[in-house]
């Protein structure tokens, strides 16, 4: 397969997504890399990082010379920065993403670029609990899976450029529909951060003094953005419904062998979540 | 301070955590470390691991020659093994324990040693979701904390001498009552494994296959070994369905929000998460 042909890239957003892809961009594609973000010192932090090479507030002023758009702020901001470049698209240009959401984002992308607008709807499966272009990493999506979603009537062109993209920064390329991905994420990743929210807030302060590497490691994801998962969690509503729902039935199962004293029952669902786990480490 | 007179140890269960402390007990102490253990196997392994110095699997045969017993078994087999050493223990011998709850564990003591008997409830919060003496590390006890639970009636004499026992190992040692204890315990570590477990059984399979390092560390926990914690939510029944039942009151909570879409009070809870795991960090 012959390199991507890749000159130009504008990221939008440079927190630690951004500032990470603008460094694997540039060592991979040798591409300049244009910047966009709402705030000056975010955007100086990436160009000291060298993550970016030039740095805009507003996108309309560059996006015109891009081969490749990437929206890396939080889902919500996905909209106005759609309508933002839009108009400005070079010929031939081609949008995505690195979102936690997917049916929402293509539904905006759709409505703005057309349904066969040049948009392809990527998740990357790799992040951090911590923010900032200055936490940047050039290998954050190596050995990861990307996600990507298009659908009958995304441009064909579009699709192989875009998994062509991310098998080049080093991840494992999954096609799968807006919806199987979004139920999917909310299971493995939305969920999850939730739990871990949640649990944090749970223990009385004197006894969160007390906890050992298992509460710090369910905790981790906590400490993540709050205004990105806000974000995810609204975007993706009917799915992290869904599995809330689902794990809050688990959890009432427990409940009872618990309130029952049922061992012989409590110790089959330990040793199937063990077995599971074990073969999910195994396969890794 | 003096240091403490440990000539013979018994530790009853070699896995993890009595291959760990027959490790750090032979370092700090220079003692000589009789494991009992229900397998012959487990033995042998932790003999050539070098935790124990003698091999039993008959407690009375050897817990006459010891000045401290110590319980490493899962808890529920903690007042069967009290049963057999009770009868054989060496005057001034002092027993403890490394059990995850305390009420139940307290009770059988008491009931079986008397009320004022030798018997000082201990939980070193440190441990791993690994398996068997194989695993043990010397330091697996340092610099965490370890919670100790006498009560009015408890010999001044066994109180002094297990705090400095665990504090010779490196362990922060905490006190405070066997029912405070379990509660603490409850949220910080019981509930934290039953959600680790229940996520795991979650997701579809080829769901699973997409999980990311978020979800890796969130079941770290349901790794552990099932019978252990079968053993730990059958002896703190009260306290887990109290952890439980306010844990679902957050999810609720969050449930309510995902399903209004109410992205202000969304964004005040995931912040307070937030805040509440930045500052237990930077205690740690």
């Amino acid at each position: 397969m012959s390199r991507l042909q890749l000159k130009h890239v504008t990221i939008v957003g440079v927190g630690l997504l951004g500032g990470s892809l603008g460094l694997a961009v540039k060592k991979r594609f040798g591409a300049l890399v244009a910047g966009v973000g709402r705030r000056q010192s975010s955007l100086d932090e990436a160009l000291a990082c060298r993550a970016i090479d030039t740095a805009h507030l507003d996108a309309a002023e560059i996006v015109g010379r891009s081969d490749l758009v990437i929206l890396a702020t939080p889902v919500g901001a996905f909209e106005s920065y759609l309508k933002a470049v839009a108009p400005r698209l070079k010929k031939g240009a081609i949008v995505t993403d690195v979102g936690s959401t997917k049916q929402q984002v293509v539904r905006w992308a759709k409505n703005i670029l057309g349904p066969a607008g040049p948009f392809v709807g990527s998740h990357p499966m790799a992040g951090s609990e911590t923010k900032g272009p200055n936490h940047a990493r050039e290998d954050l999506f190596r050995a990861a899976t990307c996600v990507i979603t298009p659908d009958a009537r995304t441009p064909r062109r579009a699709v192989t450029y875009v998994e062509q993209f991310w098998r080049e920064l080093g991840m494992n390329v999954v096609q799968m529909s807006a919806a199987e991905h979004d139920k999917a994420a909310a299971t493995i990743s939305h969920l999850p951060h939730a739990l871990s929210s949640l649990l944090m807030l749970l223990p009385q302060k004197k006894h969160v003094a007390l906890a050992a590497t298992g509460f710090r490691d369910m905790t981790r994801l906590a400490g993540g953005d709050a205004e990105m998962w806000r974000d995810i969690f609204l975007t993706n509503r009917q799915a992290v419904l869904g599995a809330i729902d689902d794990f809050d039935e688990l959890l009432m199962r427990l409940r009872d062998l618990v309130d029952t004293a049922d061992g012989e029952a409590m110790l089959s669902l330990l040793a199937a979540a063990k077995a599971k786990r074990d073969n999910f480490l195994s396969r890794r």
